[in-house]
């Protein structure tokens, strides 16, 4: 049984992949294709008894195209479970990576069909559902992560999120790593910072937005959810990687009227390498379909690796059109500081949440001045001033400069 | 703020890592592993107002050993929350993946101090459970996979299953991307083939199981375990990867006295490259923590990568002593076939469950013969006969071992 077929035109019901294929050394790229289609489906190593010929009719793959080690394989839709994140990664995403026939594996890219795309809920809130919910229209909007990642107790945390907000931050969010530890458990720490959030809003007159870091086992992650919810929080962010589908998707299902804020902690380790793993853009595509609300994407500054063509390829795939799926909230987080607003604006645009932890509690003046100087930034960039003029009026912007961008 | 601490020695309640690590050209191992420890645990990149020293001296990481490319690093207990491993991967396996400072970084093992490893609770029935539960004392479980992996309706399904129990496997499974596809419903396929199962442990006089496929959202594959439960069965696999770990535990929490079959499918993605990403040793080693009682580790012999010495490092690690946990029943899988068995109970020992796929159904005789010479592989080895000399009064064995062993 031969699954390339280079006539073969994909039909509206295929799953479509995009592969990198390096062969193992003495093996061809076809008869790696031809392992690689058969094992991400219906085939195995060896001819067997069991399989009939409709079978392969119905539910066989195409590979439809070689060119350059790059492959397409067209899946049909039958061979997944709808609305199943799980069985979908296992079957394009599973085995195929640990092949002998291959050196090297990368799943560059995937194009669902409709039928199957619109099983998956997708966003409920999405850019427009946090714009609304924080009444703020046109511009980047400003997070922080409350800093040191680990080691405040909760109430010097609302503490430090409340200077956040006054000086000017939309959203505090928690750290990757801070989920219920002794120093900081998690109810005490919710408490406390929502009422702080409202000390803020008041004080501010501008909607602001707390995002507890509800990753653990999902019975858990659901109760901290709720509690956040019974609380007044309108938003949660969970570390899809690490937390995996299964739970994310149970969250998005459990339909709390939550914002999901998605961080990405521990995907380099698959999607770094470009010539083997797993792209970001799947990952990407992925939490849209499922119903991330805003997801790290990368920076194409600062300090995490992330070539600029590459996050903006993230980018267009989680904003852009796709069936009826609203747009995911873009976040660019890692290394910013008021110093690169600028640059992260002209090549991300007005739709991206700027999230600045070492930028904001790392300003010479502290927290406050360092939220402050955020939003001079944004500010200066939405009155299309330059920060170093800005910065003339703006003694927080100034400092910020001083600190990061002198040398 | 450093990190670097070449006297220290590691306390009985740190969590130690063991890194690979590469650092970026132009950067220093040193500066490199600074940056890892920070980003890993309370650091970020540049300092900030709101650390104070007693966070450094408390939480703070020690990089105790750098010695050609690898590096240890120490990380106080109290900056992970028990019982959470989404947390605990956030941590050490999150961010420093995608950190410019590095050009590969892998995180390589993982030891775990005992206070923390045990607020995990391990497996419930591990290797003597499982051999309790199917009441074969010492050879080798022989396990099939259904083939096609997709494609049988359920009815045949279930025929399938009988033919290799019948034949002589302790275990069927159904393959990792099989879940509830439209051609074979999760119920109705689980209903049949446990029905099958009856069936064959009446006709075989053996104890027999089957191990459906419960990979999917947690709330879904939490009703899909109960349904397993409430209609006999007493096995279920997952997709340890694609599900993740906050579903996984999930599935452990609900404490169903149900076997639980750990799959990797996914897996490559991110341990194949030796220089980069979390190695199959990690990840076995944090499934033996949150409860895995059957895990697939590889062959050393078969159609996927995975060399001896890695696969017996492996088995060593989940079987072998660790605190109070119970050792994991270690599956091997993946293009194999009768004449790899000798070899493969060479490596690893009779506490392994030897599961083929094509090796069964591929077999010239059907799937019942297939299972046949699957257990005379095994029987031969047990009563130390060459599988040569068994095949000269086994024609089943003597028929696999002409399709796949001569050339």
């Amino acid at each position: 049984m031969s699954f390339i077929d280079l006539n073969y035109r994909p039909s509206s019901s295929d799953l479509v992949c995009r592969f990198f294929v390096e062969p193992s050394p003495g093996s061809s790229i076809e008869s790696a294709c031809e392992d690689i289609a058969a094992e991400s489906s219906i085939g195995t190593w060896t001819d067997i008894s069991t399989m009939d010929s409709g079978i392969g009719e119905k539910l066989g793959p195409h590979v439809f195209e070689i060119d350059k080690g790059m492959v397409s394989i067209a899946y049909p839709s039958d061979l997944f479970e709808a609305e199943n994140m799980p069985c979908i990664l296992s079957s394009v995403a599973g085995n195929i990576f640990g092949m002998k026939a291959v050196e090297n594996l990368r799943l560059v890219d995937v194009f669902f069909p409709k039928k199957l795309a619109r099983s998956f809920p997708g966003p409920e809130f999405g850019i427009y559902g946090v714009r609304g919910l924080l009444g703020v229209r046109k511009r980047p909007l400003v997070g922080t992560i409350i800093k040191p990642k680990l080691g405040l107790p909760s109430g010097r945390h609302a503490e430090v999120a409340y200077e956040s907000w006054v000086g000017g931050c939309d959203i505090v969010k928690d750290d990757e790593n801070l989920t219920s530890q002794r120093f900081n458990p998690f109810e005490e720490r919710v408490l406390k910072t929502l009422e702080a959030r409202d000390r803020a809003e008041e004080e501010s007159g501008e909607g602001k937005v707390y995002m507890p870091n509800v990753s653990s086992e999902t019975g858990e992650m659901l109760r901290r959810a709720e509690f956040v919810r019974d609380h007044g929080g309108r938003y949660v962010m969970v570390d899809i990687v690490t937390v995996g589908f299964s739970g994310l998707q149970a969250l998005i299902k459990a339909d709390l009227g939550l914002v999901i804020h998605g961080h990405r902690a521990m995907h380099a380790a698959f999607t770094r390498n470009k010539k083997h793993g797993i792209s970001m853009l799947v990952l990407a595509k992925l939490s849209r379909l499922v119903g991330v609300d805003q997801l790290h994407i990368g920076t194409g500054v600062g300090k995490m690796e992330g070539p600029r063509q590459e996050v903006l390829g993230i980018r267009d795939a989680i904003v852009g059109s796709f069936f009826d799926l609203k747009p995911v909230f873009p976040v660019s987080s890692g290394g910013l500081h008021p110093g690169l607003v600028p640059p992260l604006v002209e090549l991300m645009g007005c739709d991206v949440i700027i999230q600045a932890g070492g930028g904001v509690h790392g300003h010479p003046q502290g927290t406050r001045n360092g939220a402050v100087a955020m939003r001079q930034a944004v500010d200066a960039v939405m009155e299309n001033i330059s920060l170093q003029e800005y910065a003339g009026s703006h003694p927080e912007l100034k400092a910020a400069l001083e600190k990061w961008t002198s040398s």
